[in-house]
């Protein structure tokens, strides 16, 4: 297990897409809290819990896919001292697909934890097609 | 519009779901902070943000509506100072059906304000059926 700190929440939140993209279950992994209680919904699956759970969901996806990009824009950010939320629009941008797909939400939970910034829950479900909108981008709120 | 002070995290939630079985649009909207950052996902739905989107959504919920059943189980909450975090599964209980429903997913998010713990974001998927387990009877996690 590779060990990385992140000073701030999104620090947190680029590494977790960054390993997406790049299909990398340790870059991934190291994102995530070491806890049982962390949660994780992929699109139109069922709740996951735990590290082991995590993980196994993770490497499944990982093993069918290259390189792939995702885009985020609409983020809405709530801090406070332990814990922050983002709430984004995830864009994937496949190989050989001329149309954009729709996008897909995602919560995103981070806890500070004394290894720096980590997750702890992404809920992810896809979101039917819409008109396309400027991305909004939001400073997140610090609540104190 | 109502005001009510829920003094816990728990309590709030409470409310949500109380509100919801009611289809009583006042009392569901009392329970959501007064924030233009509110972030409400029905499920299959695309993302809502701000008071109006949320509340077109629920009164448009509500009018098709009478009362139903909804039970909560499957809880992880981690709390913090400012912010606490539950993730559940919602049963829903509708009369004439024989068979439970799969669950729906949510990711609740709630915010300690001035006037107690108030929801900022609800997100909700349904999840593919799955075999039953027993209810996990979580204590919250307090961080500090």
């Amino acid at each position: 297990m590779i060990s990385r700190i992140f000073p701030t929440a999104q620090d947190a939140e680029n590494a977790f897409y960054e390993a997406l993209e790049r299909s990398d279950l340790e870059g991934m992994m190291a994102v995530w809290a070491e806890d049982e209680d962390i949660v994780c919904v992929h699109p139109g699956g069922p709740r996951l819990t735990g590290q082991d759970e995590v993980r196994e969901s993770w490497a499944r996806i990982f093993k069918g896919g290259g390189r792939t990009r995702v885009q985020i824009t609409h983020q809405v950010a709530i801090s406070a001292l332990m814990l922050a939320v983002h709430s984004v629009h995830e864009n994937f941008l496949l190989e050989g697909e001329a149309q954009p797909r729709p996008p897909i939400v995602a919560t995103n939970v981070y806890l500070r934890t004394a290894a720096g910034w980590r997750m702890i829950v992404h809920h992810a479900s896809p979101a039917p097609a819409q008109p396309v909108q400027p991305p909004r981008e939001a400073t997140p709120k610090l609540l104190h």
